[in-house]
């Protein structure tokens, strides 16, 4: 039994907590929030103990792992106690909004030889598992091409856009990691040309609502990502894999499988209303991979390295909204 | 060069006159009609001579082939002439409503080798054609279970349903029909439940609108199939046949592949307005075989025989929707 | 909070327990099971305990609900506890596999007011909820045709098979239910065929695993019905309406949404492998709405009498695969 | 009657016979070909009159429009004629391969009224028709992002490949004048990356066979196409429309619509193995286009300057393939 603490008690920590809770092969310890009584409700709730303070969450003897679902700004002196405590980490992205203090970071886990996963949920959607493995066995040749669609129903709310770091930091992220783990490639250059069409405020922050991004992976494969903060018709992510001899595809969910026919056309049901119910599965999925890998001892991916790569990605992507060029890629290297 | 004269210059006769003229292999020679007006202006239009008599239609010297598209109570004194003279006859179905009446003139035709062709052309709907070499095959192992679907998207004139032999013998008749084929097989008994739900009137002819046919074949497989006169929603048919390693289906088809999204919805395009869009290519594929049979001298299927026991099988359907009971069916052995 | 006792601790038994630990409206209070050690193990695993003995689980001072998921033939016994001791009871279906003893039960939980429901899990789909919606909306107008499908992947074992009171009773139940609440008109007439095509010793028990069964609603509209054991192709199971307006339809479920496209054909993910992947969210919902109508004392559907018509559909069913004939349902009226 | 000489009795070419000999309102007079032989066998198939010499078929009095399906670089000359004769004329794309070639070319035919059509045969597509109309309806708000995609299926020759002008000019300009007439809107920047992946010959003629282009309309809408010369699984475009308040796609075709089930997965028909299947149909509807602007004295689309602005795009982007930076769009003005 992995023991765990969670932090962080809000939306997504409590999504954690209720998977913490079902999760067969964990002992769901400890909950810690900087809102003591949200820590107790959530703990309450789900069988668990709130922590008595921030350092009772990293003390060794109470608990192997931490789930580190804390406010952003704090998930890398989590990472950092996480190392010094010798307690594994599963973070949610990103490391730190800011790539410098991000690599330093990672350079303090890697030095201290950490064990600690980037919660790149998507990874562990059933359907993209899937599209992987066909890209794996070779059924649709060398990759040749990747397009990924990321696409919010709504605006999100402007005091969340604001310190989000930007649509490619804190949308497009999850797609340049998903183009990673799939092409197994990394992106060498990207071109990013972004419009604000949907909230005019925007233009406050520097940020953009509507982009398309294209990158170029080292063997010359490419990949185009559009994403967008509000679609008006729900919410819609796709990934399709042209490779050398076929494609594979994982399409839109739908929230029913329900048609009704009527004179010159089918009414079907749509895709679903947020990302939540789209997404739901992974998080399970992600910590059962999380746990599996600390039993059986196992390298954790997507690693803190992983986790570093697609903020690179980011940066230049965010780069080349401006300059209108291409954009090399340079991935860091943390100094442990 | 295989010389034809068209019996009947109707609306299927103008789409058969069109398919005469694009074949290359075909010398489009004659249209006769009872309204030689009508027939002198199809003729042309498709660089053909309208038939001075219906003699001149029969005469070997100037045809090779008859196509009969008449009206339904001239079909088997048109095959008794294409007999007499030596001339192959494609024929719309039925060779004739009364039952003993075709029975009559198959073996007429057989004592005398006519050729001849019953004009079952869904047979050779594209769709259906693959859905059959799959079941041959043998991928989806022994034929179980056959559902066929026939659903028309608006109640024909009365005065149509009148003289057409009912619902049976008229429409669910092309069903019987493919399900002998796909299954090579015979039904050997049949249930039919019916209702008029949709045109009241039809109480006054004995017939139904909606219905429901069970097939018990040789082996034991079943055959479900429902028709309907009038769907509200366009024309709609379908195929799926279950064996016992799997299924295939032949599925309905849209008029066109675009799909609108918005909150919660997807629209599709519907389903085709009429019948005639649906099947339209069967008429051309069904010219083809029966030419590409009389060039190569090959067996011509469905052949006259085959009519026979697809009217075979709706006279026991018929006579079950009136009993309430399942019904045996006797195939006729015409006297040659 | 509703306190429930849960009776079986089988595999239907473990799903409704952690179905019953998930509900927040719900204290899991006790688990009876004929094999002791079967129940202190699903008891400790969802913080229930197991029940000292099978009146415990009645006790009104500790329960005010029943879940009965024990053996079939002890059904009809739990309901009659449930009612003297004016507990609510949830029972698995069927009421009891002999009508006549069913109808006694159903007319000696009346006379007591007892609250009580069957629990045809498939009328809380979400995806029939929506076409019974689609339906009750008069968008397709009134009900012409119902076509459900009911195919099982794989033939059960023939100890199950033996005692499930066979196809009707056992398997195509659940869709005379559910065409009786989708249309919410009662079956008057029915016809069924059957063949045994999968296992042959099946014929030891009359019994069939093939079946295409047709209903007459009082109204006059048509339901077909097909059944099969194994499909070899996995767990499928859809339902269409046909409305005089137009129709509706709940597709076929699949597993995944990854298409693989290659030469010529497209790859997609097919059906569930088992009926339990399918149905899986019924089992909640149909919890979730049982517990709802306690505590607002709503009418509670499906009504024991639901289930009693639903057996009585199955019976006049399997009487026609014997006869060949339609047969007339006539549906009991319990003496309470 | 429009009277009509067909220039050019190569494969196109032949496709448009059959087109102009199909077309009720067209008098098919006359066809030329550098090859003799080829348009008298071309003329005789269709009912028409191979031509003495080029002059015949630009004469008024005897032609009141050509078809320009001749070899590429005959094309400006011809439409040069056609003003000179004041026949109207419907010309294959492109004016020129050489931009200021093709700009003189359209001043010339401007100054002196000629009527004239480039053939992009895509906007006359049903689906792309009925895509353009959602659009257009405002039922999906403001056009913000527009996605197409151009695969086609082998490589074509290398000899063809050498005087095509590279991708953008050949293959992706039909998208780019797709995007154009969709939004309504004129690109105003292009940013594209390419890659040779398929064909490493293509070196030599500095051209890709893998391309990701982004453009940017006047409105700051994004779209996006990606082009490959070579799939490995059949022809395949689709559009897809993100607008303020929803969605619209046009959808692969498939080849057919039989769907196979075994177990774990379905196999459904494929796309279409060639080009020329998926988009047959187009070029009878651009004919029809033509012809009825022609009688009605309509301004016809897409005109000399639409085609012009297809080019200037591809112009822009095949520029951009080697600058690697987003390139400003500058459209000529054809001095007439």
């Amino acid at each position: 039994m992995q023991r765990f603490a969670l932090l962080g008690a809000g939306f997504i920590g409590s999504v954690h907590a209720a998977n913490l809770a079902a999760h067969p092969g964990v002992d769901f310890a400890l909950v810690y929030d900087v809102d003591q009584a949200r820590a107790e409700a959530l703990a309450d709730a789900h069988g668990a103990r709130p922590a008595s303070d921030l350092a009772q969450a990293f003390d060794p003897d109470q608990v192997d792992a931490v789930f580190i679902a804390s406010s952003t700004n704090t998930h890398a002196e989590n990472l950092r106690r996480a190392a010094d405590a010798g307690v594994a980490a599963l973070c949610e992205k990103p490391i730190d909004l800011d790539l410098s203090h991000a690599v330093d970071v990672v350079g303090y886990a890697t030095a201290r030889d950490a064990r600690a996963m980037v919660n790149f949920n998507r990874r562990f959607d059933r359907d993209y598992v899937e599209l992987k493995r066909v890209v794996d066995s070779g059924e649709i040749g060398q990759v040749e091409l990747i397009q990924l669609t990321s696409r919010g129903p709504a605006m999100p709310p402007l005091s969340y856009i604001q310190v989000s770091g930007g649509q490619m930091r804190d949308q497009t992220v999850h797609f340049f990691d998903l183009a990673r783990w799939i092409a197994d490639l990394d992106p060498v250059e990207v071109f990013a040309a972004g419009s604000i069409l949907a909230e005019p405020r925007l233009a406050e922050f520097g940020d953009v609502d509507t982009s398309a991004v294209t990158l170029r992976l080292s063997t010359g494969a490419l990949v185009q990502i559009d994403s967008t903060r509000r679609t008006g018709y729900g919410y819609d992510e796709r990934i399709e894999v042209l490779g050398s001899a076929g494609l594979v595809e994982a399409c839109r969910h739908r929230a029913g499988a329900v048609s009704r026919y009527t004179a010159g056309r089918v009414v079907d049901d749509g895709l679903h209303s947020g990302w939540f119910e789209r997404v739901q599965p992974t998080y399970a999925a992600a910590l059962v991979h999380f746990v599996t890998a600390l039993e059986n001892d196992d390298a954790i991916t997507p690693s803190l390295h992983d986790g570093l790569k697609a903020q690179a990605v980011a940066e230049a992507a965010a780069r080349s909204l401006t300059t209108g060029k291409s954009e090399p890629i340079t991935y860091p290297t943390p100094q442990s």
